[in-house]
């Protein structure tokens, strides 16, 4: 599971995706036409599944398209309010600015929190760098916030078989990128009495094996073909893996955690990427007398160098990594794409064009402070407030950041990677 | 793994297979036709691949063309007479009789052996059937003499995963059959010092898994197709069953049993419709650095009603089953086809057709005499003997066996099964 796409563009400002309250909900039997070869017809302008994100000529991906597509819904305001007059809290940054603009019977979710019945959480991470850079944080943020939020407990999902699958990485080598992840996302701050994360490698087996085949036994060769666009030349353990990813969505994989609780619910937060892995769980589970996983799906996260700046592994600079120095961070930050006009005096006339400014963009992730983000955008877009100065204050909202992580990263020993991984009951997961 | 397609019909009568020693021996660049599809051309005559077992014309199996086809070495009179020169004692009736008739390497394993080296043993079985009949049991009979003439260890397979994903039957449903059909195993009388038994289920994972997808990641889905034939409407969990069935060929599969041994050899004794998984892992050995397995292969165990009699499950009096009574074995070898004259003046005068004839045949399995079988042999085939003195002592011979087996199976207990297929390391395993 690979919960970002670095190398993809945030295309829209967060103001309007959560606006888009008018957008049509689909109907849930519009997860069937995913069985259609999604490389055909209009589809193309735009491919977005587990392994690619792109579009036709380098532009934005369309979101609204691709929830027609997919067929999911869009997060609306009123489900944003519902959450939080259920969790009596302010709602994620993430999920007021639209970044989690996406889900799949989330709302069911909440009328079982709303009864009291109980669900857990899975997300998951495709361990290929050892790096993470902030992109990759993003899902476990938000996973924190609703581990916090709900009170449940959490599987994670270090997928080191996918990536020895597609990167053809060396078995060992994902292995050890899987536990340098690990130590990344216990430095997010989950809580162990309420969280198993798991590598692949060493986890698979048991009734999660008996979860994976049994999914198996419901793709035909041409569903996985039309899901996930597999070839004749492509290896079996590709066509093996989606399985794989779907087996988590069902509590009875997890005996040691969900023992005799066969059909408990599971909210996935990903990023909208992952759609067809779940759109697969999805159609199989009633098959299997399991429920539907819920999903809510996060749009990506942008490069520095902006749309036309191709975000790669080769080119350091077009992403933040929770490994930069404060002097790297302020560098690469003084070199984002930019929306403020080129002299003082057009951008004082035009103001910034917010759309395009990655500075902009990144604060409306990670400024907290909803009325400066307001503030900022109303006086930067009018021009009044200078690129200069959003930079600045971009980079000390993200110093702060990375240099939080680092501490905490530094304080997660070998030991915290084992009883994180440990398989072990948590008798107060729901606490 | 089905080691014995119980519809089939062993063609050729012992002798025959053993004498064919000027047969051509194919150079191990004959893996390589595997990957052409081949349900194309001559190959459709007769079908043998894992899951189908067919003629044309219900005719006989020829063993020769499956050779050819696959590949695979003819077990050669020199090679007996080497295993009897390595091992102090008389080779196993089917070997000797050419029930096991072809290998792959299996010279290899006797080098191996002569210089001291050490390997291991690996068959397995696909728990379709709770009551196992005599067929079942022949792979598992000539395991135990490979184990105790070249003292080494043996892990066995139980492929309850298979069986679900082939057969449909359900989880819980597979692995109790599996438990049931592993105290028939242990009741062949393996050593418990030498022998790990494992159901897929329950012990899939860890550097087991690790294997699984490395193999995955050599073998293209065209590849598999042309292996086994798969087509767009089966089901993903078929496709990644393969991987499965090869990864106990790699001893680091079994880190309790050999680890820091990456690479011992190991041997597999199996039906040679299992020849398409173990052809394709052997090509891909090499690829991940490790041995190829050698194997020794066997023909189909005849069925009672002979080439035009079905055996089916829905006619238990077509085969033998462990649970069969004196009277039960009595009647089924009453029944079956006789190559013996229809009247005693013809018989006679022309003798019986032994090729023909299925007690006989039973005889040449199961009757460790070579003396009287020889005997039994000329007197019959000359026709002074009548075809009720031959049904009379293959009736005493396999009651024996039954009466044995099941004295021996009533005597497994469930610690015993639990013993065999505790995950634990085998101090005295080479002793």
């Amino acid at each position: 599971m690979e919960v970002y796409k670095g190398d993809e563009i945030y295309s829209e400002s967060s103001e309007q995706v959560v606006c888009k309250v008018d957008h049509e909900i689909e109907p849930e039997s519009s997860e069937q036409p995913v069985y259609k070869n999604e490389s055909d017809s209009e589809s193309s302008e735009q491919e977005v599944n587990p392994w690619e994100v792109s579009t036709k000529d380098g532009g934005k991906i369309d979101y609204d398209k691709l929830i027609d597509k997919f067929g999911c819904e869009r997060v609306d305001e009123s489900l944003i309010n519902r959450v939080q007059r259920l969790t009596c809290r302010q709602p994620h940054v993430f999920l007021r600015r639209g970044v989690f603009f996406a889900h799949r019977d989330f709302n069911e979710i909440l009328d079982a929190f709303e009864r009291g019945d109980k669900f857990y959480l899975y997300t998951g991470r495709g361990p290929s760098s050892e790096a993470l850079h902030l992109g990759h944080l993003i899902p476990f943020m938000f996973t924190k916030y609703l581990q916090e939020a709900f009170k449940v407990p959490l599987v994670i999902q270090i997928t080191d078989d996918e990536k020895c699958i597609w990167k053809n990485l060396k078995v060992a080598d994902t292995k050890k990128l899987g536990r340098e992840n690990v130590k990344d996302i216990i430095a997010c701050g989950f809580d162990i009495t309420k969280t198993f994360i798991f590598s692949n490698f060493e986890y698979l087996g048991g009734a999660f094996y008996e979860n994976v085949v049994q999914v198996g036994n419901c793709i035909t060769l041409n569903k996985a073909k039309g899901i996930f666009g597999f070839s004749g030349e492509d290896h079996i353990a590709k066509i093996s893996f989606p399985p794989v990813q779907a087996a988590p969505s069902f509590s009875s994989s997890f005996q040691h955690l969900f023992p005799g609780e066969e059909n408990l619910r599971c909210l996935i937060p990903c990023a909208i990427d992952q759609d067809p892995y779940f759109r697969m769980t999805r159609d199989v589970a009633p098959r299997l007398g399991y429920s539907k996983p819920a999903l809510i799906e996060s749009s990506f996260f942008p490069a520095l160098r902006g749309k036309s700046g191709k975000m790669s592994a080769s080119d350091p600079n077009s992403a933040i990594y929770v490994t930069d120095s404060a002097k790297d961070i302020k560098k690469k930050i003084n070199g984002a794409v930019s929306g403020g006009q080129d002299n003082k005096d057009d951008h004082k006339k035009y103001g910034a064009n917010l759309e395009e400014d990655i500075p902009f963009k990144y604060l409306s992730f990670f400024l907290e402070n909803d009325s400066e983000l307001e503030h900022i955008k109303k006086e930067y877009g009018e021009g009044r407030m200078l690129t200069g100065a959003v930079k600045k204050r971009l980079t000390e909202v993200l110093i702060e950041i990375v240099e939080r992580h680092r501490r905490a990263r530094a304080a997660v020993t070998d030991e915290m990677v084992n009883a994180f991984m440990a398989v072990r009951p948590l008798p107060s997961m729901f606490e």
